[in-house]
């Protein structure tokens, strides 16, 4: 890995120097509505992912709104500390967007006009039917002294000034313009200056049905099995996901690391691992169903509609979802699933012989390879004598019958509740059809074997 | 409005004053995970708002890593700059957490025992039935000079170092904790040393069925009425909310400017807003049917239970949704909604006379007083000669007839397709259950009246 490059030379460096191996880099965002509260700022993740997989190491991110003095400061501070600065945003074309006239102001500089971003801001209009008016025009307008990079989704140029090895690159705020700008532009910059003779090799690995914590007890930090390694956590409503890096500068032993690694999180994981990438549990059932030319049908009270939307979610859904029931009323769940009325009337609408029978009748009007039902009392209000609410039952049926699972989440939030329903049910739908024990998962505690 | 407090003694003023009436602040967010591109700060957006209810403009934000030196000269920079400072993160019982630490070093102070926090910590345990640990009992630790507050959902406390009428306060990461601490400690002091004598209030409206831009031209940013008036636009799929604010030290000029706002906006907005207050369509929609006591089916293709979970994921949904169908083949349709074979055969799934059969079909079946029936094609694939990507029809069934509409998305991404459907189909919904025009709203361009 080559050493960071000198700070800018135009900057006396007053901030600490970056530590440790790798180059440190500063992300600035801006805009008004990222400091006042009414925009939650998305960029900087995304940003500070890619620039990780460059071996850059971001120390500092802050937002700015779109004010001349607070932009020109912020890039200031960061030149005269780190090698790799990076600013999104203010590169509109209407009058509160300053960043250009920010920067011109801190290097001193005029905005000179750049004929090559003209013509695509030309082209940008012409495509589209309409004549590019003056404003837009002025899209082509950059300080002098950095490199223009055509925007291939938008008119705001993306904009680049190398000084003595350090970096400042400026990209529009509009997330599909900044990514589009940074993957065809930035990155091919970083991969040469930053990032030659750095091996960074990245997996996902996707667990659902388990605790973050449980799944830690079992996988561990991998930080002792070779400093090369580092795993992330990523926890949500759906499962655990694990993001394993390795980093070095010899690829067979970076190589060798991650594959060790990948070995261990695998067995340590057991069947609570369902993918080796990083996709849902509704892509890999679509997966699976189509791989297999299975069916389903679902048929859902308590999540109203949630299960399918999600399955369906998934492009190609036709091939192999069916239909879907949201009977949210105990005449619903007689008349489209034929449950018994005296079944309900006996056990009530929330109980194991209904999601039983809600699963059986849905499977067998749908002729579906296998359904999945869910009834539950989400919340806040909706309890009874013995029926709390978070109680939820979920049943799979397949080719071999019937599983109903019990389930009393903890807390009266209805949107979790609904959540939590979602996940346990497709984590069911996985066990059963890949011939896993159905009693495990669900978030129950581990067994130890 | 009092003046901005003087900065911190302590520290030598390098940064800029604060411009304009109203003081300054920074907010600091704490966390590698910030930082690396494993999570989106959301922290910031909510602190911001919060801020600004009190008068105080958010001029910088930023993000740093679990690291006492880094944490240090974000801290010293912004007490060096404005009079108002909140730190959020790196507060947890775990050797990661470095914010105390940080404090006392960047104060030269040691951290002390604080027997409030101490008894928080050991009844917080007691209630879940388990004993504090020593860790968890070092979350009474706090740098000296710093006053505690009891964290109500949490073990670690919030903090707040006055000096020289400058304020730091110093609050956990997690977003409940935070919150709580914010809510109920925070904002007390603020509107004590801040915003005395300021007025501000605040009104949302929220509109459905068109564009951001066409919006602003009817009801324009509200600057030339009064100057102690703003008024911010914030899309979503669903529609564009407005969020007035007014301000000022008279409490009548106050609520006079806001009044004649909201009447312009009000007549402006006409018939597209459906809330003065900050709901969503799905609960507006969810009011209506329980206060008219009227009841609802949906039947779904493209939107795969979409509008239905949606519809349900608001409390007490089981009084008036009566049930839905995710019809996604063929003989879905005809099955459980007596759409016949042959107009499915003749038109295709995706066509007006299937919408209006599967409306007609779903109002039937469930006894409902309306329907709402959705079929398109959500792409990426799936168009065929004279049905492209994106054409879907909406159909709403009541007791004086059937509407359907017709619409042609432009794109092909299929999550957007499927929000869109959505959002047309419950601003129809909605037109035809309160009497409106339904062949205006869903985003046509508005008639010039």
């Amino acid at each position: 890995m080559k050493p960071p490059p000198a700070a800018d030379p135009d900057f006396s460096p007053s901030g600490p120097s970056p530590a440790g191996p790798e180059p440190a880099g500063w992300i600035i965002t801006v805009g008004d509505e990222l400091i006042n509260g009414v925009r939650v700022d998305t960029n900087t993740a995304w940003l500070a992912e890619r620039l990780e997989e460059y071996g850059v190491r971001v120390t500092r991110a802050l937002s700015v709104g779109d004010d001349e003095a607070a932009i020109g400061e912020a890039v200031a501070e960061a030149l005269a500390t780190v090698p790799l600065v990076i600013v999104s945003g203010g590169l509109g074309p209407t009058a509160d967007d300053r960043t250009k006239q920010a920067l011109a102001d801190l290097f001193g500089v005029p905005l000179t006009r750049r004929p090559e971003v003209e013509e695509a801001v030309v082209a940008f209009f012409a495509t589209r039917g309409r004549a590019a008016s003056p404003v837009n025009l002025d899209q082509a307008l950059v300080p002098e002294g950095f490199e223009a990079a055509v925007n291939p989704r938008g008119t705001a140029p993306g904009m680049l000034r190398r000084s003595g090895g350090q970096l400042l690159f400026v990209l529009p705020g509009v997330p599909g313009e900044m990514k589009a700008l940074m993957r065809g532009w930035v990155e091919p910059v970083l991969a040469a200056e930053f990032a030659a003779g750095l091996i960074v090799r990245r997996r996902w690995f996707c667990t659902t049905g388990i605790g973050e914590s449980d799944l830690y007890d079992s996988v561990g930090d991998l930080a002792e099995m070779a400093p090369a390694l580092s795993l992330a956590y990523l926890p949500s409503p759906q499962g655990t996901a694990l993001y394993l890096t390795a980093r070095g500068e010899d690829e067979a032993a970076v190589e060798a690391a991650l594959a060790a690694a990948a070995e261990h999180i695998t067995r340590a994981a057991g069947e609570y691992l369902y993918a080796c990438g990083n996709i849902s549990l509704a892509e890999y059932l679509a997966d699976l169903f189509t791989r297999e030319e299975l069916t389903l049908a679902t048929a859902e009270s308590c999540t109203g509609g949630m299960i399918a939307a999600e399955l369906t979610a998934v492009a190609g859904a036709s091939a192999w979802f069916r239909r879907g029931w949201v009977t949210y009323s105990d005449e619903a769940k007689s008349d489209d699933l034929g449950v018994p009325a005296e079944l309900i009337a006996e056990h009530g609408a929330v109980s194991e012989p209904v999601a039983r029978a809600m699963a059986t009748g849905a499977r067998q009007r749908a002729q579906s390879d296998w359904s999945l039902a869910v009834t539950g009392i989400a919340g806040p209000t909706g309890e009874r004598p013995g029926k709390p609410i978070g109680l939820t039952f979920v049943a799979c049926a397949g080719p071999d019958g019937v599983v109903v699972r019990r389930y009393l989440f903890g807390g009266s939030e209805r949107r979790l509740n609904r959540s939590r329903a979602r996940a346990v049910a497709l984590d069911l739908l996985r066990r059963m059809v890949t011939g896993l024990d159905p009693e495990r998962g669900g978030w129950e505690t581990p067994r130890k074997s």
